[in-house]
């Protein structure tokens, strides 16, 4: 997964772009990078790592300019090398271009085989790569249309910003798959991949950029264009159980609100019959929440996470190893101590993390741990950009419910209806892509893998 | 304040050490240290940073042994330097000694001076290096009876671990201020501030340390020594108000319990017409939890945090500076418009946070912003190991409640009351001090700062 | 400036790589990189920085395989940037491809737009990328038929390595502006700008790769072609004055013997009547002991270096700014009161040193001092490699070379003539290259600068 | 060995420390500290590692006063750990002190067993602390009073600078061991190691301190005492030999030309039938000039160093290890084919370099390696502050000439003769140690060893 952000016309361009890729660093957390724009220049930095750890006071003021655009990544096409850090920044022959990409194509390597026959080098193996080839081999006039022609040409998810030295584009695929909204700060135009990007900077949210939709942003202002024939759309859900910081904004909803739902449908199909609920911590919270409201059940912190758990934690000798999740939390054995209880998860991919965590509350003396999920069981890969393991990987595309909740040694474990998870986006429902529970893609492709 | 750790006895003492200073973090975030015996030598490395960032799997290879102890800090006594990170190791007639101190005494700098005019040599300014000239003065022949020499010229606050090349010694003051825990690795004895920290190693909780306990550790056993007249106890209601982690046991309870229950007592003292309670993330959460649930009001995730905000954040350039607390918060504007909430915090200091807090809220259009605090108002600073700051730097020392809530712009403003903060601890009320609501400190005293 | 290392067909040869390039230092601080095949796969890594700082066994370690090149640089064409370090990878149709390249091509920019309005797109602005495009975009059908198409369209200097995954090829210019040598470790080929490379590595010199010859190493053995039209030979004459290691073997001398020979014609030419001859640490030493040689005047240290010069000395304070070369050398006073000495360096480029060492000298006392320079005065830029600055820099393309004597403030100041610069490679010196001193470049050429 | 420098009431007194001790690197490269007075307050900075590394701008600033003095420590007493940096700053009842101290006590660990026993305790296991201790014990009124005091107390070598709030004072043991110079930058009064330090800040060379002498420098000037009775000198010649600087001046002589003269007179007593003298680059150059110039033979730069050796080389994997001096040296094979040469270096101690270098010569081919030392066999270790192994390490001390000579494999191996050493500072023999050559330590004294 990937978050962007592009600003355009602002004294600190730079700046703001790194506070917004900040906010959206839980989209990615491998690599970082900006490129900015003086008007006659295009200058960048990427690196591995953390958005605080990439970019200094110094790096920042080696951005000049009045436009940036920026680019958190966790990889889901090309490995994890400096290489493959976005923003991709190009020489061509009418200038340079940089690209920052949220999504996945699924023909990039057909087109890429048929660039490399006419003599085309690739220095990444980012599917964005092909993108910036087939805009620097198109005829077209104006850089506008160079886009337009390009993007015919692919398949697949992408939301994207486009950065020249005079202009920027910024462009959601037909399906819709990834979010990618419009706001403004004072009077220079913002695009992000969700709304906490212009909380934190101060600027106002205009509007979603439709699926399909491409926006010229230049000196003259912002033009929509829709070039493309108009498809179902398919956005992605998953951004709304899993992805997506609950107080952005995006496909329409508060985040936040869709998740808690979650919950509560949940509750609604699975009750239980426990003490209280307890939350994992960081992780679905929103729907916990929801799922303690609707059964009108205690919620009680029995799980407690160390606030300052790093990266760089090192697992010392061989004796005391293997502490997967017990580094970050601890259960409160006086609160669970003979007591029932339910988790509320957002998704189960592999199981050994739950089964962990399941094993932590047994061994503090809690009678009975009742599980549930607030999405269907995960059966089928994402290739449109959610980083999912292959299918052999995914739990449930091999096991039933209960062969799952043995293996994770829960009391029991339920999980949220394809209904019901379609119920809490009512009216709406044939919006979004379900394939990763169902295998049903939008479209027929074939995949290549490195 | 400060945490500290021992083991006695294990192979991988220093990795343990590691450990348990890994969850004792919260505890001090300023430097952090080990320092282990092979029986015949004293090893030691200590630096500012956290665990994470000071230890390396080379650096705990070069402390080897047994019996480790370790200190994580957060200055109250002696300025932030390396000269007074701990544990604090010498040399002496009797061979080598090393300790960890948690807590502050307040006749260190009358000692100091008295030891100075002997000749006496001073290397930090860590009131702690008193106890280890005391102990190196005294004429006593075993090593326990020169640690009860020293320890019965000092005054205040301590809950220490003395380390020779052969034994441990942990002692807690006459008074009982800080708090320290007796645990069991297997048949190896472990010495923790609070019990999170054997949690995370595996180890049993045995029972606490008690006010003017000494417990000698060597090759023989664990032998309790209690040579100190008794007096009353004082221990430090704050630990339980918001310093202890809730996961840990200390003070005879569950940390989280003692909490909640402080919200529940709030919400009968000072209930509110309001549509949901807010959590702040990481701060008073289980105080938050008990106000909603006393008050029977939803609770809803109104303020998100960054789950990313690291210590190295650099706020950019001049125009867009004073982030304070929005990088890490984020209001959800969809749920919070037009609303009237209640926000539970556990205590204010110099009210600033309180009040970016409340703007933010108010930024988002929130109608009414209710703000209930789960300890009484801190009037006096604390001389026994809390790092408050002078007294008129404390808000509540200098301003009524209602200039307090003026200041932060809130539509209310209540603390807990005295009496109500001490039925949290019913029956055992006797046993704490409230110094820092009351001024009343347990015995008079002169102060010098440095 | 560039030095360029490869080796083929050994267990160790990225390690290899890394010593080779450590011995090559001298001719690139700027990056550092290495490409390794591992028969199917190409891996690379590549850093600003020294070669030691660069790789680490860690970073050797994940440059597996038989095969490897590397390159560090100097920057001649393309800025200072990571995406300018060399050596380059890319995918094309055929597979991977890397390159390290010592030279500077002539038509690099017209190629380069021409590719581009064909839809090509650049990553960095070295002009060794448009060699790799011109091989990639070849319909031979082995690779060294499409490495020979893409090098007959190119003009200028260079001496280069391509890797692939099977196969690695050596390539020299027609005119031989830089060098490049071949050896064998056992039965392992390596190639290098200098023989230093193979000392340090116990490889043995087997012979120079003559201007115009191409090397293809496979597994089938060494294979030499000879594919283009003899041209006369232009070897930079400036690796024997200045850049070449003294311990090296190139252009079919001994650099050591050439630049010592340098001082005696030097001598010869412009004699001095003085107390001593004083070296300048590291600079033109070889030619200084010529030079005292063959005046038969005693040869004093009078200017002492300090061994520990790191690169990262920072300037303190204002008030004691500016100390330039002072913070590496100082003279010996008791050795220079009053005395009169001569000094001999390689090259005047901007003249600033010049002056301040000779400043340094009168701040002694020293009563006269000579400065004698073993080349001709540097009127002219270099296109084919060496990073001299623009002609108007360059002060005597300006200026006499009394009006430099007086600038530096010498008593006098003599260069040696072109006529015994040849005179060095006396029945070779029409095999050289000369035009940084006379402006005659050996073919026309047109250029741009970015 | 250690260097050390300081200056007082100079507003850039940090600043010009920081120089000083840049200058003094080559004195000790463990570790660097600098203390600062800002008149009421002492402000410290220190770490292992080189100067440059150890201070930035920003380390600098925190070093506020116009008094400092600094330290560069190669370890003779004391374990190589932070703790055992200097300079050792300390609280005692006048108030804070700090010291830099270069030598070394031989009855340090008997004063600091009787110290103890009386209470103290020590921090470091330097032999410095000793002094600090007796200072703080003082009971005389003024500062300068209790550091006679002190100092009357220990045996053996210290050149050292003690600083105050207020006062700094320098002094020299009655047997003048090591060097220490006065000199004044305008009218701050500066004291150091060696007179380079001098010449780097610009500062004046006034006079060396001298043996038993005590310089008491505070607001009204400079001071000089006298309080020990006069013993005869016992200068390090080995200062001379190899330890100090060529360019400074001490113990009444330029380094430089000392030096020389040991090469001229080992030429006259051990001449060799050879065609050039090669000098080993970094190592013996002024003996090795002498040598050539009294012996009239050619002087060819044979051995070329590696200019970007850093302290950072790795060593690979393992089939290609064991570089050693390789990495750094490198024989100049055209040169030396079929010759015979003298190659004069200043002192065998244990021989394995020496080993290496030889081999390497005969690698290429040399047809013989005569080895000249500008000085006598070392026959028993330093106690004075020279840094050199047990008597069994020192392989003069168990074998003969001879016997080292076939250990080299050298073709001849000649030591230059202890009186021959003395004939290079005639009429002032007298004043000088020799104890590494005779074993004659100038006092009894009783050794222990950590």
């Amino acid at each position: 997964m990937c978050g962007i952000f592009g600003i355009y016309n602002h004294p600190e361009a730079s700046n703001h772009t790194y506070l917004g890729l900040y906010a959206l660093q839980h989209r990615g957390q491998e690599s970082a990078g900006i490129v900015s724009s003086d008007g006659g220049h295009l200058h960048h930095y990427r690196q591995m790592g953390l958005v605080a750890e990439v970019f200094s006071r110094e790096v920042l003021k080696k951005l000049p300019g009045k436009s940036a655009i920026g680019h958190v990544r966790y990889s889901t096409s090309g490995s994890s090398e400096l290489k493959n850090a976005q923003p991709f920044v190009v020489d061509y022959a009418k200038g340079m271009m940089a690209i920052s990409h949220n999504g996945n194509l699924t023909n990039a390597f057909l087109i890429k085989s048929e660039l490399e026959s006419k003599g085309s080098i690739f220095q990444s193996n980012m599917d964005s790569e092909v993108i910036v080839h087939l805009i620097a081999r198109a005829k077209e006039r104006t850089f506008i249309e160079r886009v337009v022609h390009a993007l015919k040409q692919v398949e697949g998810a992408y939301s994207l910003l486009l950065l020249t030295e005079k202009e920027m584009v910024a462009a959601r695929d037909p399906f819709g798959f990834r979010p990618l909204v419009l706001g403004a700060l004072k009077n220079s135009p913002v695009v992000a991949s969700e709304t906490c990007a212009f909380d934190l900077i101060g600027a106002k949210f205009i509007r979603e950029i439709e699926p399909g939709e491409l926006l010229l942003i230049n000196e003259e202002g912002v033009h929509s264009f829709k070039p493309f024939p108009t498809k179902p759309h398919h956005q992605c859900i998953f951004e709304f159980i899993y992805f997506a910081r609950p107080d952005s904004f995006i496909f329409n909803h508060n985040v936040y609100e869709v998740r808690k739902s979650l919950g509560i449908q949940l509750a609604r199909e699975s009750p239980a019959k426990v003490d209280m609920v307890v939350p994992i911590p960081d992780s679905g919270f929103p729907a916990t929440l929801g799922y303690a409201f609707e059964s009108n059940l205690p919620l009680e912190l029995g799980m407690i996470r160390n606030h300052y758990v790093g990266r760089t934690f090192i697992e010392p000798e061989q004796r005391i190893r293997h502490f997967g999740v017990k580094i970050k939390l601890n259960p409160v054995r006086e609160l669970l101590k003979g007591k029932r209880i339910v988790i509320v998860d957002d998704s189960i991919v592999r199981a050994t993390t739950s089964r962990k965590i399941v094993k932590m509350f047994r061994n503090v003396g809690t009678k009975e741990i009742h599980v549930r999920i607030s999405s269907p069981p995960i059966t089928d890969p994402c290739f449109f950009g959610i980083d999912t393991p292959s299918k052999k990987e995914l739990i449930a595309s091999t096991h039933t419910v209960k062969e799952i909740q043995r293996f994770i040694n829960a009391n029991s474990l339920n999980y949220l209806s394809l209904e019901g998870l379609k119920n809490c986006v009512k009216g709406e429902e044939e919006n979004f892509c379900y394939a990763c529970f169902t295998g049903e893609y939008p479209y027929p492709f074939q995949m290549k893998f490195d």
